[in-house]
Order: structure tokens, then C-alpha cells, then sequence
């Protein structure tokens, strides 16, 4: 029988959603950043996650910054939506053996990123199990239209927000969710399409261009790469946590204009997407990760 | 400095939340089954918990059963509050040699579970990690007034529903949330307070009076026992999922008599509570499940 390592993240999620019972109030499932249901007057944005020891950090790093992390991560997926994050719910599973200073530094690692992005943690659950566990789900809305990643047009130009690569060496706890940039996009340039790159542009890419029925073509040379970091690692490396999006090519230059006046965060403009056919991977093109790939 | 074996699940809860950030549109906050938030028109149920192998189930145990677990304890949540359950998330952590067969039969437990209840399945999460955890995060509404804990007087009568104690042979499995229990209360007999026993009579019993303000007496003949359990083990064990709810001891007569009428899960009263100093635990009085005790 084939085990998880054998089919990969992607095969899994497709066959463990394609049966799901929906009701008639949601207004997009499985498949985004994050669910869209009904709400009154906005549409509700929901979106769990989770992040483990040894996987996602290890049992060393600051706990202040561990749960800083789980509650950032969620806030990215919400912005990539074009939405504004409100209540969060967390679950953590911890070893009885933990110091209890441990457990409330990553609450309070937690609680101030909240406190900035007017988060509520409204409740939780602690359970004990052999490895920390921290699983945070959030409740947002979106006023008027949320920014799916299956918008998007061949023809479309392709941005990424910040750099890109090596987020292993310290950015992946310390990255601030593009929330602010994400609801300027929506108010002005409003992306076709939209994610955040958790799981590296190698990987995350591919699955914007297959939700929007298209195929890309990247400027290698222009990828922003981290200071000491390769192209490669740009397209490969996870946890970046910067904005990917698409917007009409006649929108571009004007957007870059307008950017420049209203962040210090780099925006590049890194491709385009292309018709199915017409796409090619760059030179360097690894996979990205993969949560069950035999090398993770 | 304390370990959280030292310190024990409320005390540590107590101090997670004692400062936490809270918007002006959250009702009800960390302490009781759910959070609420306000909604449009109705306010809003939030509710996230896991369930972790080792702890909750054992590897060996059927996948059906443990996926349709994870999501009824969510669901029984949302009852005791006298909500409906609406939209759920879910972020599994699995070892990559399980066997993708595995894991399709965990969300096929779950996925039945959730159409007999009319739950959307929105969302999730993959992840790897060295054992398997389910978290399940829940939106639910309840129109009108929610039930909490804290609402119970002293005079109140005790009831709980179903059996109690010996979950471990099966019914932790096997339960049915007491959803439709929970809504006919809500509609004809409105409980002062009502509360879901997952951890225990003994355990969840307290909480209940301590968020009220009172204390309890309880009639230990009366313990509604699993055949082959002790009033002993139907006030320590756990895992019971039968609902806890006080009511104004007028109607205690007139909701007996209806509820026979009504259903076949047998009611039983079991008590009643009282002011602050005039409680007094069972003789055979053990503490209940906490989750980082030294037994635990």
C-alpha cells in the first residue's frame, strides 16, 4: 500500500477533500489560502495551521518567537486573501517535562503580535503529547471581493513582496505578515490572484498557475534574492512568507510607481503568467518542499 | 522553576489567559466550551481541540473511528453551549510511513460525521510530524442567548445525560455528540449553566461551580453508572461527552417528564448546587483527568 512519502502533500490534500460535504454557505473551500463562508454583511475568512518541534523549529530556539511565529503565520494567509484577521483559537500540545516560564513566553510571543494586528485569542485547548505542538485557526472577514488564487489570466504580470530565500537563517520567525501591503493592493491594484509563499515559489507558484488554468514563465535574473542567497534558493527555499500575486500587464508600471510612494517593502516584478503550453521552469528549477518528501 | 506537570491544565490555562489581548466585538473569551463573537444576526461559536496518538487513541485503533473522534468532541462543544456547528477546519500531523489508506479512512469517519450533521468540512492542513494529531477547529451560531458555565445559581438542580464512566472500553470512540439534547433544552427547559464532560465529572463539575460562584452537593446513589462501573469511576473517569447542566429546581419535575417523552437517552439528576461553603465533595471523591499530572 503506498504510504504518505510515496504520494506527496498534494496527492494527499486532493484525495482527502474531493468527497467533502459542503454546505450551501460556504463560498470556497478547500483549495485557498483560506475558506471563504457566507457572513452578514462580509464574507468570513477561516484558516488553520500548525507548527511542530523538529519540524517547523527546534526545541532550542526562543519560545517567544515560536509563538510568534504560529500566530504570524495565519495573520500571512489572511492578508494573501485580502482580508483582516480578528479571532484566533489556539491548541498546543506540550511535554509535562516543560517549564512553565517556556509555555508563557510563547504566549507572550503570541499575544503581542496579536495585541499589533488586533487579533482577539478567544480561546484554546492544552493537551500533553511527546512533541510541542502549536495549532493556531483564525477567523477574519473581507469586505466586498477576497483574492483567490484562481483569478488569474495568461497575460498577467507576476510580483513577489520582500526577498526571497534563506528564510532557515532567522526570517522565518522574525517576518512580518504583509498584511499591511495586502489591503493596499486590494484597495488600489487589486490582484487577479494571490498567496502568501509558504512553502517556496518552487512549489507555491505551480499552484497558483494550475487554480487559474495558466502556465509561468520566470525572470530568473530577477528574482530577489536574499543578501548571500542563490536564484536557486529564491525558487527553492520555503518559508519566505512574502506576497505572490498577479495583476493585468497594463496595471504594472503604475502599480510599481504607486508602491514606491507607500512601502519600503520591495516589490519585483519577477515573470508572467503564460497559456497552458507556452510555460517553462527555470534552469535552476528544484521542487520546493514537500511535507512527506523522502529528503524532508 | 515549575514544570507544567508541577503546576497542572487550569492553573497553567489561568495563566496563558490572564492577559490576553480582546477585542470589543468578543462576547465570551477563554473559560468556558466555546468563545463567542459577535455575528450578524446571530453570535458566532468558536471552538479548536485535538486529539494526539498515545493520548487520545492508541495506533492500533480503527482510522474511522479516530477521525469521526476528533470531530465529535468539537461538535459536543457546540451543543453544550446550545449552538449548531457549522464549518469546520482541520490540520492533521502525520508520520510519512503511514499508509495513505490510512489516513483516507480518518477523514472518511470524519467526513460521514460531519454530513449527519450538516458541518462543512472548509479546510486544513497537512504536516508531518513523529506522531499523528488531529486538531479540529469549529465555527458554530447560536441564535439568542448562548449557555455558559456561569450562569448557574445556587438552589439549581443537577442533571447529566447518558452513562457515565467506562468510556475507555468503546465509547470514547463511539459517542454521539448530544446535539439534539442540548437544542430541545435550549428551546423548552433553558439551563442556568450547561458544560460537555470531557474530563470527567469530578474534573468538570467544579469548573462549572467555580464560574458560577457556588458550590455542589451530589447524590451518590444516584450516579447514572456504565453497567460494570462504580460511582466511583462515574464521577473520576473521563471521555464521558454526556452533558452537565443545572436548572431552577421548579422545573426539574415538569423537564423529567417531558424529556422521557422526548428521548431515549435517560436523564438523570444528580444533584444540586449550593452557596459557597456548604458543598462538600463525594466520599470516593478522585480529581479527574488533568492533562499534565504525574499519573496523566
Amino acid at each position: 500500500m503506498p504510504t504518505l512519502r510515496d504520494i506527496g502533500e498534494d496527492e494527499l490534500i486532493h484525495r482527502l477533500t474531493q468527497h467533502l460535504p459542503r454546505r450551501s454557505d460556504v463560498l470556497a473551500g478547500v483549495g485557498d489560502d483560506c475558506a471563504v463562508v457566507k457572513g452578514s454583511p462580509d464574507p468570513v475568512l477561516l484558516k488553520t495551521d500548525a507548527i511542530i518541534e523538529g519540524v517547523h523549529f527546534l526545541p532550542d530556539a526562543k519560545p517567544e518567537l515560536i509563538g510568534r511565529k504560529a500566530l504570524a503565520r495565519v495573520i500571512s494567509d489572511i492578508a494573501s486573501m485580502g482580508g483582516l484577521p480578528q479571532h484566533a483559537l489556539i491548541t498546543l500540545v506540550l511535554r509535562p517535562d516543560l517549564d512553565v516560564a517556556w509555555v508563557e513566553e510563547v504566549y507572550r510571543g503570541m499575544s503581542e503580535l496579536a495585541k499589533r494586528y488586533n487579533v482577539s485569542i478567544v480561546g484554546g485547548e492544552t493537551c500533553r503529547g511527546p512533541v510541542c505542538m502549536i495549532s493556531v485557526s483564525m477567523m477574519g472577514e473581507v469586505g466586498g471581493e477576497w483574492i483567490s488564487r484562481s483569478g488569474a489570466w495568461a497575460g498577467d504580470v507576476l510580483f513577489v513582496t520582500g526577498w526571497l530565500g534563506g528564510s532557515i537563517q532567522g526570517k522565518h520567525f522574525t517576518f512580518e505578515p504583509r498584511l499591511e501591503e495586502a489591503r493596499w493592493l486590494k484597495q488600489f491594484y487589486p490582484p487577479s490572484a494571490m498567496m502568501d509563499l509558504s512553502d517556496g515559489l518552487a512549489k507555491d507558484l505551480p499552484r497558483l498557475a494550475k487554480a487559474s488554468g495558466v502556465e509561468f514563465i520566470i525572470d530568473e535574473a530577477a528574482l530577489p534574492c536574499t543578501e548571500s542567497c542563490t536564484p536557486a534558493q529564491a525558487w527553492g527555499d520555503g518559508e519566505d512568507y512574502e506576497l505572490l500575486f498577479s495583476i493585468a500587464a497594463e496595471s504594472a508600471d503604475e502599480l510599481m510607481g504607486d508602491w514606491k510612494l507607500e512601502f519600503d517593502t520591495p516589490l519585483t516584478k519577477i515573470g508572467s503568467l503564460v497559456k497552458i503550453g507556452a510555460g517553462r521552469l527555470p534552469s535552476f528549477a528544484s521542487r520546493g518542499w514537500d511535507h512527506f518528501a523522502k529528503d524532508a
